[in-house]
């Protein structure tokens, strides 16, 4: 073996290969394909990457490790984080380990990136049905000595004849396709045609359906609708992590992780290319019959064989990847710049100038994108700053230009993006809620995934916790507590968590622990380590970590940031436009669609309106994307409303810390909270 | 070694490798990167690729090569070629032989297809210069807190401000390139715009040159001028062989080995991309001073270091691929298609529809072409048949639609090409003159290479026979036997011989040797092995390939048949436009350039009409592609021309056999030579 290598093995995975010495564990897991957590990007604050360094000699992989085989212990970063009895049994942090020489290394349950129960379903918006890719179907005559012009001619004179298409260009992929189609066709094709103006694919005879798909890249998760451009129909959603999560959980992480590794942007690039061919293979996959391997017969040898088993009655599309001959992407101006590997470097400098507003139409080849050869993808276009195609996409599908109505649009990601106005002003911001409200640099912070607590409710009286967790029907006081296997909290719990903290009379309406009151309760503790007040939400026994799941005093300085940041955001864009009131609050995102909207208000995630007010949009954004789809003028559309959007730089507004500061407290003035009697006991409102 | 396969080593290249048991000679030669010559495209009739298959062992080489290493001796086909004593000592038809075991094949000189000596060298035509490429240099304000605008709007405010460009598309790939540019370039740029559409490249601050280059694919050479776009000017001329004639000499050759081969079309279609690559390398390397080996000093190690040695006074371009930004390609219909891998087999079946007429704007990227990333590349329009995109370039740059005057131009290479008429009226046909008139199909013809007899003169009197070698100044009367090292007959030496063989009465107006005057004469007998009659060029001594050069009735036969299907073209084209007389005869083609024009004449090439009405406009096609390169209006004249010109299917039309066999004499008819009279002996003019 190389002198400069080391034999690094993860476990429980089993990966393994060699690394050259000297990087780091989380840098040695992206090589062998392992996923750990690392939602600071490196930058060693968020503790979530801890590992286990295996001392002795594993025979079974021939290889000796020691704990001196990884970089010392560095007491300054490594002690916040880990205990030191954890520190003994051999845990470190996996971005300050470097590999010194072959080691065994044990990925602990918490510290891995599972992957995420995403719900960003379709809704059913109307869409005008206007596909950009349309097909055709033409019938011609054969080439006669009389009449011997060539085949793309012949099919170009049966589409203006037929249907009024003129001076249409070819892709060359398509074109090669061309004499056979005509021809197995007995002189009758199908022709697809983007925009009305390329012809991007034939097909022998007469064909009935294509498709497309229309896909969000949001920066923690990437959700995409399949839909057949015939029909206007969803057929599937399907939905995965941004596989560059492991770079960094916010988009400044990323653009930081561009800025120091040569080749990052590619291989974040190449990451979400990778990831979204994936998502594709998987809308695919759905529309064939699942397969089941064949019993083999009594001494039958030979390789395993599969065999389709469909379901009773169900009919399957069987869509190919040249099935597919369009695609619309939309997402945050970061995400945006670094699929098309754009340098994000100066949209995270002020004065945040984007490489481009306007929208995009590419040959998905030239990304390496795998859909039909020929076919062109849309990439929404940009608004400014970090508002980007994703904003464009809600924008289209809310469409607040074309209404009378005042309405406040909030999409919650871990970018928080935010669009105020009506058909005679708009105006949009982004504020850095950070990725709090979607469960990282949280203690016990994870994504919605199971074992993720999603709901809780405190008594107030006993403060005791019930809580509910992803993948578990019955809350925690219908249950064993083994059978809970609660492993962390997620975006939705963490919104809840802060609204019965305080309804608990548990923290203060400046967010501080009340120690007064909680001396004494069995949940309420001063952490030995760092010497801060933690309340326990769930108890080691509950776990699936074995571990207390606690909310420490940051946690809730995290989500007050957060919630901050965005009720700030709402305030100084109302001031604006010099308006006290909205007609309608629009949640989109992930958040939107499980958030409650009382506690929201509560809270004061946003400024006061009726409840009934509050209306969840979801993914609007995909909605968006799948809107441009089916409906070329929304492509127009979308061009149009990015460079009439007023964008403000709220960083700048005047009073802005001012504002953020007051936007932190819990509740922001209960003088506007009077539809709040009732909900929330008199003498917290009363605070 | 696997039991499938066999090594073969090629001498005197020295390639060596494994192939399949069972492949041919040609095949394996290849596999392995050795050229032997295929003029028949392996329809084992032109007995061009003769090996000698060595027997021994081989220590050297690790092998045993044995003569029954390859498939047993042909009788019927190759008797023909090889003679007894060949046969003896081990020659074989490389098309025949297939590789049973190990063997050693020794490929003499006169099968080695050879690098050709081209002499297409750029005219001085007029071109307006409006080329589809044009550069821009903009300076823009950097982005301010108040103007935040992306950087690619404000180059585009820019571009439209001072150049009045608006709706500006852009190439991903470019559009990398963009942050950096402005950034490097303090916020000045240099964009290149293709067709006022799409932006193609961004240099920081101000570039003064872009480059093009504009091919020609013949069936046999491949010509290309490499120009800047900015001045107009013609840089360099660079030229290479068409690397698919190892697959067949003429386009039915080429066709068929589609048609035959799996992944035929493939493989012909890369070769040529690898070819212009090569190509495009060549015009490069040209613009860099001449590289020379370092001298180590004394004891010094480490690996060779070249130095570059620029010429006193000389200036250098140092141009790179990224430098070329667009590129205009023409081509015959089969040409053109192989060329774009689209299906070339109907072109070659009547009606002969091709896969497209109209022009294509194409990625360079998407075929593999090495120039800019972002550059595309314009494929000139064909006509109908095999009357492709090469003789629309032969239009554009000649213009006879243009003109009053009825002008005749013959674009001859292997395959024919014909135009006739005026403003009023014009139409085109082709005519298969078969590669016989470029020295394949001829016993000893060869291309325009090194040792190709290119001039003769035989004296009427004695019969003796004068001639000239391609890279020897001195004639044969005036050098040492063994100085002169013939090899061949090239296309320009054919015709002089079939007008001396006449003039000197040694064949008859019907192209039969003149037995009775011959008999005794030295030069004249009987092969022994085919019984055919012959007549000796050059003496064995004299050549280089240890072979007396003969020309053999047969061979008089070929050139009679290609300068009868000129002949007969030409005449019926001038029935069907009902003219008699033309005002111009254009001859384009390497070969119009080298012909002698009363030669020409004499043997009927074209029917009557003044001398000095002829001539000679050299590669033609190429200005055309050139003229196209440099004015994007030729494109869109192309686009008309080539559907406006009437394509006259010759062998349909009624007594076409007829006419041929008449054109097959010499001359056709005396009467119409009055002009001949002093040039040709009376006695033969009146035969």
């Amino acid at each position: 073996m190389d002198d400069n290598k080391a034999m690094v093995i993860f476990q429980p995975s089993g990966r393994r290969g060699e690394v050259l010495k000297g990087v780091n564990v989380i840098e040695a897991s992206r090589l062998l394909g392992v996923d750990i957590e690392a939602l600071c990007g490196e930058k060693k604050v968020c503790g979530k990457c801890k590992v286990r360094i295996e001392e002795g000699r594993f025979e079974k992989y021939g290889i000796e490790s020691k704990r001196t085989h990884v970089s010392p212990w560095l007491e300054k970063e490594e002690s916040k984080f880990i205990s030191p009895k954890e520190k003994e049994s051999g845990y470190r942090l996996a971005c300050v380990s470097q590999i010194k020489g072959d080691v065994l290394v044990f990925v602990p349950e918490e510290s891995r990136a599972g992957k995420q129960v995403v719900s960003k379903a379709a809704r059913d918006i109307h869409i005008e049905h206007n596909p950009a890719v349309k097909i055709y179907y033409i019938e011609v005559d054969p080439p006669a000595f009389e009449e011997p012009t060539g085949d793309f001619e012949r099919v170009c004179r049966g589409l203006e004849r037929e249907f009024g298409l003129t001076d249409l260009a070819v892709d060359i992929f398509a074109l090669r396709e061309l004499p056979t189609a005509l021809r197995d066709g007995k002189w009758s094709v199908t022709v697809s045609v983007w925009n009305d103006k390329e012809i991007i694919r034939f097909r022998p005879g007469k064909a009935e359906h294509s498709y497309g798909l229309a896909i969000d890249i949001g920066t923690t998760t990437v959700a995409a609708y399949f839909c057949d451009l015939t029909t206007k129909g969803v057929i599937d959603t399907v939905s995965m992590m941004n596989p560059q999560c492991k770079y960094g959980e916010d988009v400044m992480a990323r653009i930081t992780y561009h800025m120091t590794t040569p080749d990052g942007l590619k291989r974040m690039s190449d990451d979400i290319i990778e990831g979204l061919n994936s998502l594709i293979d998987q809308a695919i996959q759905n529309t064939y019959p699942p397969k089941k391997k064949r019993k083999k017969k009594k001494g039958e040898e030979g390789p395993d064989e599969y065999m389709e088993v469909p379901e009773k009655g169900k009919t399957y599309l069987r869509v190919t990847k040249q099935d597919i001959e369009d695609l619309t992407i939309g997402g945050n101006t970061a995400m945006h710049h670094i699929f098309l590997k754009l340098n994000p470097e100066f949209v995270g400098l002020a004065p945040f100038p984007p490489v481009i507003h306007h929208s995009l139409d590419i040959k998905a080849r030239d990304l390496g994108l795998q859909i039909n050869t020929s076919a062109y993808i849309f990439v929404l276009p940009n608004e400014a700053g970090f508002v980007g195609a994703d904003n464009v996409g809600v924008l289209i599908a809310e469409e607040p230009y074309k209404k009378e109505e005042i309405s406040l649009i909030i999409d919650i990601g871990t970018n928080g993006e935010l669009v105020l106005g009506n058909k005679h002003k708009l105006i949009s911001s982004s504020c850095a809620t950070g990725p709090a409200l979607e469960g990282a640099q949280i203690a016990f912070g994870m994504r919605a995934a199971p074992g993720a607590i999603e709901r809780i409710a405190i008594d107030p009286k006993t403060r005791d916790v019930d809580y509910k967790v992803i993948g578990r029907d019955a809350w925690r006081k219908y249950s064993e507590p083994k059978d809970m296997k609660a492993k962390g909290i997620c975006g939705s719990g963490i919104l809840d968590l802060l609204a019965e903290l305080y309804r608990a009379g548990i923290i203060t309406k400046s967010g501080v622990f009340n120690r007064k009151e909680l001396e004494n309760h069995p949940r309420y503790r001063i952490n030995p380590n760092n010497k801060q007040p933690e309340f326990v939400l769930a108890w080691a026994e509950e776990s699936s970590i074995d571990k207390d799941i606690v909310v420490t005093q940051k946690d809730v300085r995290q989500i007050q940031l957060a919630k901050g940041a965005l009720y700030a955001g709402c305030k100084l864009m109302m001031r604006r436009m010099g308006m006290e009131k909205m007609d309608k609050v629009k949640i989109a995102g992930a958040f939107g669609t499980h958030v409650d909207r009382t506690k929201a208000l509560v809270m004061g995630l946003f400024p006061d309106c009726a409840i009934e007010m509050i209306e969840s949009i979801g993914n609007a954004a995909g909605d968006g994307c799948r809107a441009a789809l089916m409906n070329r003028r929304k492509r127009a559309e979308a061009n149009w409303v990015s460079r009439n959007v007023e964008y403000v730089e709220l960083t700048v507004e005047t009073d802005f810390q001012q504002q953020f500061m007051e936007a932190m407290q819990i509740p922001h003035m209960k003088d506007k909270f009077p539809h709040l009697e009732g909900v929330v006991p008199e003498k917290i409102l009363n605070q």
